[in-house]
């Protein structure tokens, strides 16, 4: 089951004026499951996405670049999920924009103002004629208030569908903001693929929305994978519709920080749900590191506690194996570190400090700690002022039969 | 069960004319088990070893480096299971030489003479009452024919006890190389702790056993770890006892490569062994990577797949989903590589090409690849000359349950 995650209300996803979304079954990978998703913007929205770093990226994410480089007037979405078409060459390319050209058709669009994106297995020719045959469907209920049914759509072993919404008062209008995401694959976070989209009807410049975009994954989805180290086929896109009647936010707007700070806010919450929802998580950890010299070093310890399996199945066990986490620290590469002036936490509780265990600890503080749903493991590198955060889940017996089953 | 692993015969572990082993029960964690062990050497023998770069090295790892470098004839070493003695601070130090003075008084020498090793569970404790009361048993059965008692008395997680011997002949005298090593926790090497102890009773000198060190560590133990990311306590180390009559070996003598290949030939068995008792390991993988433009980035290359839980789970499931494995090769953090060009081999079947699925590969091919309980993974980057190879094991659901079981 998910950490403390259960899927949104219908009526808690707010309809983003100027977006409208529609599914269809079919049947890319099983029967009757959504997996093909189009959402619709109205003439005059704002697009802006970030993919992934992976140099093996899908045919898609290339796509998805070439069309938002082009500035082609993005008015369309279309996600699939069953195939990745990833590591699928020029051939993937050309069933991407088979798709792009099919939804263009229905909708009086060029192929190059619909971005395409696609979840599930890598290696394997996109079904283009399953996915085609679904798009009538999908355009047939194409609407608003459908939010819900989207984030079902594009699930692939997600447990819940994932999706917030926010409502601030901008200039005197009242501005909404939905977004939904999906991705589970969390225990080693580069290979999960993550598909985040976060629309909004305020009013704002093409420039102002790509400075939110970049401010906003930097405080949520790059908080859950490492820079660079990312699936074929990892995407967000903010959209801006531009239905709300405010004035146009630009970068030096007073309102742009509560702009990007709803929009931010929306994806931390989105992206700390496909941690709560990591495959076969019974645990949600957030790892700080502080005092370090710049915040490159204190990712590289976040991560090396966050990735390593020995503390994470020590997480799943509930035991305070925090030996391990030391391990961690100490393997993680930072330059000249001092084991002997750096501070383990866990919890509130004081675990290590001079090269060992603290000598106040007791082994039942760490065990009461461990036993939690939600664990904090704060390390203080006491070496500078930089600090950063991750979040990840623990590592049990479901991760592997979930893995090991995916393809079956 | 291991992978194509059985613990060696008794008889199959040649004695070393000059190393003497003995073993004790101690209870140091658990009860009826073997966990001290000593090593006696005979004067003038030569030690070298290489130990774990890990910034939270085990306290037994610093002693050990300070009485290697203080070239203090090492005459014994002393080895315990259950207690790592690494996150302890200056008081682990301590305990650590104190164990060395014990054993020196029981065998006449300075406390620097001993060298200490340590494996088991960080950040607690060495009970060095319960170890130091065990060393007159140890001592009461020392004999040269006891490697097998000897390789089991050093094992933890390991299902199997590991050790081998060859006999080569230099300058028409026989030469006996025995060597044992312990070590399971292979899912993810950095965090396993690795001994490894290598004797032989050939007459060499100082600098040629280092350098042979150093070139079979290269050839085994680093081969299933990643340079720099090492566990806690990583230890290994060569012996050489001057028993065998034999000219003395340089590294300009003749006999040098023979002497130092069959060492090497004993460290790869050795290292590999350790992986086939990976924990929960069904699967032993070969993953070699070739045509690169030099060794470091055949090595991102080689780990990113050796290190992937999608990858090693999709490997015990028998599951040729290999697009994971295409994945991995494009986060490996290759400068400019060229995922048009690369090559992707399952054994003999090419399954990858021009950046997707080679046109004659069918899925049968790989399935019966992926069956095998040996699977050569084979990547050529085609942009150079350099090549690497690593061994790894797949990721069950038993490494789960071993490591989240670890402590109880």
């Amino acid at each position: 089951m998910p950490v403390k995650l259960t899927a949104p209300q219908a009526s808690s996803l707010l309809p983003v004026r100027g977006v409208q979304l529609g599914f269809a079954e079919a049947h890319i990978r099983k029967p009757n499951r959504k997996d093909v998703l189009v959402m619709t913007l109205v003439e005059g929205s704002k697009v802006a996405g970030v993919f992934t770093l992976n140099q093996f990226c899908a045919a898609p994410v290339i796509l998805c670049k070439d069309f938002l480089a082009q500035k082609s007037d993005i008015r369309a979405l279309l996600v699939n999920t069953g195939c990745a078409n990833a590591g699928t060459g020029e051939d993937g390319l050309n069933r991407a924009r088979q798709t792009c050209e099919a939804l263009g058709d229905l909708l009086n669009l060029q192929a190059n103002q619909i971005l395409p994106f696609s979840t599930g297995v890598i290696l394997e020719p996109l079904p283009t004629d399953k996915l085609i045959s679904g798009l009538p469907d999908a355009i047939e209920n194409l609407k608003e208030d459908n939010w819900l049914n989207a984030a079902e759509a594009i699930m692939t072993t997600d447990i819940v569908a994932k999706g917030t919404s926010r409502r601030i008062m901008l200039d005197g209008k009242q501005i909404t903001i939905t977004g939904m995401s999906k991705g589970s694959g969390m225990i080693h976070p580069n290979m999960a693929t993550m598909l985040g989209y976060i629309a909004t009807d305020a009013n704002v410049t093409q420039s102002a929305l790509e400075s939110i975009t970049h401010y906003a994954v930097n405080k949520s989805f790059n908080c859950i994978t490492v820079d660079g180290d990312t699936s074929t086929n990892d995407s967000l896109i903010l959209m801006a519709t531009n239905q709300a009647g405010n004035t146009e936010v630009t970068e030096s707007s007073t309102s742009f920080i509560a702009l990007r700070d709803a929009m931010t806010d929306v994806a931390i919450e989105l992206a700390q749900a496909i941690v709560r929802d990591g495959e076969g998580a019974t645990k949600f950890m957030t790892i700080n590191v502080e005092g370090g010299r710049d915040e490159v070093e204190c990712r590289k310890v976040a991560y090396a506690i966050a990735h390593s399996p020995l503390v994470k199945t020590a997480f799943f066990a509930s035991d305070p194996n925090l030996g391990r986490i030391l391990a961690a620290i100490g393997y993680a590469g930072v330059d000249q570190l001092d084991v002997n002036i750096l501070k383990l936490y866990l919890g509130d509780v004081l675990v290590a400090e001079n090269g060992g265990r603290a000598s106040a600890y007791l082994e039942e503080q760490g065990s009461a700690v461990m036993k939690e749903s939600e664990i904090l493991v704060r390390v203080d590198l006491a070496r500078g002022k930089a600090s950063c955060t991750v979040w990840t889940c623990d590592f049990s017996y479901d991760y592997v039969k979930i893995n090991a089953d995916y393809r079956s």
